[in-house]
């Protein structure tokens, strides 16, 4: 075991690879709601599970799914598949294993990945690292807070992003030769780079104003909840990622190449994660999604 | 991958082994009630998941576990870690991953094991093999039944073998060396034999007054409940493997070192599964256990 509980996935070294393997659960509530199709429902389990995979810089191979189900409901079921099936042919999947039993839907699954080697850990961010996002951020939360308004006119753009996040697995394989650390961005921003902080024992800078997001948030989110919407919204499932600076012109290449925006946000540094507007400090109090303590 | 769904496990070679991957989900229910101390259900839910390594002949290795909790009671999760630790010690085994949310309680665990090679396949029973059953089977179902009678008196002896089944990983793993088939009876006897024959395309004669149970079984169930609950009944987690004849002597000194019955309860025949009591064909119609069609 080279890796144990505290990354994306957990590493154990097979002969001439290493294996990485990861477990989420989706729950009605947490990481889907009612007005979900059975169909995004199959394909959001598999493509969170696909971005910690994505996150260590892994190729996913194979998964075990265990669901649980309040009754067999085929068509609902052959949406599920049909959900999971586009992950699945996407990254040539074999399902070898599972469990079904009834009860409140839940659905557990696990990847099992494989990696060659340059895996990205958590714990590998250097001093005076960039600090890159992939894609855009904020657009998860969003979808989520027009669901609460009275005009949810836009929510036909937004639902995708938080129904059929894209894990980037093509993306973080790439990346995985020249990045330090990384994860994805799977519980807001603040959250899941304090954890890279924790493990390397670092800290941030991050400039506010270069945060990549959609022109079209502003307008839908009151200015007082734009960064809770940014920093501390979750699922969106893109990636956070330190690199010596050096590498800035090959990112570049690297995000023409894959068609995704990778915007640097700020820099790696010896003392806390500290947020900065125009140059100004700006203090932030969001700690992102925790289960337990919403 | 060598082995996909359909069996106690899957199968991945990965250079010179090959890697055992199973996933369980306990529930309360079906899995344990509210009878069961949190240790119990830390317990079973991992023992269950061991059964299936050990009826493929392999060694458990790695766990992740995906745990969806009501509330953080301390109390709770401590007896519920002491179950689980009570298998890890004992079998070496690392928590190497792992996901918690907040629902109604539901856990799913996945054990991945080694193989160095003599995978006990279910289809590879061969014509006129020998059928052992580890030993004895009937008591975590006659545990359920007490459970439900007015005299719950014998509750006391029997609940160890519902709350608490022991994994067969040892003998498992020395069985494997010699026999054929086999699986482990987590949803009877009925059931679990018809998995190995219809995979292994063979029929089985089964000689009923040969079934290892507990003599006091007899006097607890009702005469004419008696098949339900020894054939019909799950949850023994024993193991029922096929083997050639020639090994009846070795069977025996393996019996002897492990200090676990081996009985002979039948042979496997080119037809279908068959019933006999002295002699004579007895028609039974017991399915075993399903989620959805109690």
């Amino acid at each position: 075991v080279i890796k144990s509980i505290g990354d994306d996935c957990a590493v154990v070294k097979s002969s001439n690879k290493y294996l990485l393997m990861t477990t989420d659960t989706s729950l009605e509530g947490p990481h889907f709601t009612s007005d979900y199709t059975s169909e995004e429902v199959g394909y959001k389990a598999l493509a969170t599970n696909l971005s910690d995979i994505a996150a260590m810089g892994g190729v996913p191979k194979y998964i075990l799914m265990s669901i649980t189900l309040p009754k067999l409901d085929s068509s609902w079921i052959k949406g599920f598949y049909k959900g999971l099936n586009i992950l699945m042919k996407k990254y040539n999947l074999s399902l070898i294993g599972g469990d079904t039993n009834k009860g409140k839907l839940s659905i557990t699954i696990q990847v099992i990945g494989e990696c060659k080697k340059n895996i990205m850990y958590r714990h590998d961010a250097k001093m005076n690292d960039d600090i890159y996002i992939s894609g855009k951020i904020g657009l998860a939360r969003t979808a989520l807070m027009i669901k609460k308004m009275k005009n949810t006119n836009y929510l036909k753009y937004f639902k995708k992003y938080l129904h059929r996040p894209v894990p980037r697995i093509e993306l973080g394989l790439e990346l995985s030769k020249i990045a330090n650390a990384c994860i994805d961005l799977s519980d807001g921003l603040s959250k899941d780079l304090g954890l890279i902080c924790k493990s390397s024992k670092v800290g941030a800078n991050i400039d506010l104003d270069k945060l990549p997001t959609l022109k079209r948030v502003y307008t839908i989110i009151p200015k007082k909840r734009i960064y809770e919407v940014i920093i501390g919204g979750g699922e969106d499932y893109e990636l956070c990622f330190t690199i010596n600076k050096r590498y800035r012109k090959k990112i570049k290449e690297i995000s023409d190449k894959f068609k995704i925006p990778l915007t640097r946000v700020g820099s790696i540094t010896s003392g806390n994660i500290n947020y900065y507007s125009k140059n100004k400090l700006i203090k932030l109090n969001i700690t992102g999604f925790d289960h337990f303590n919403k």
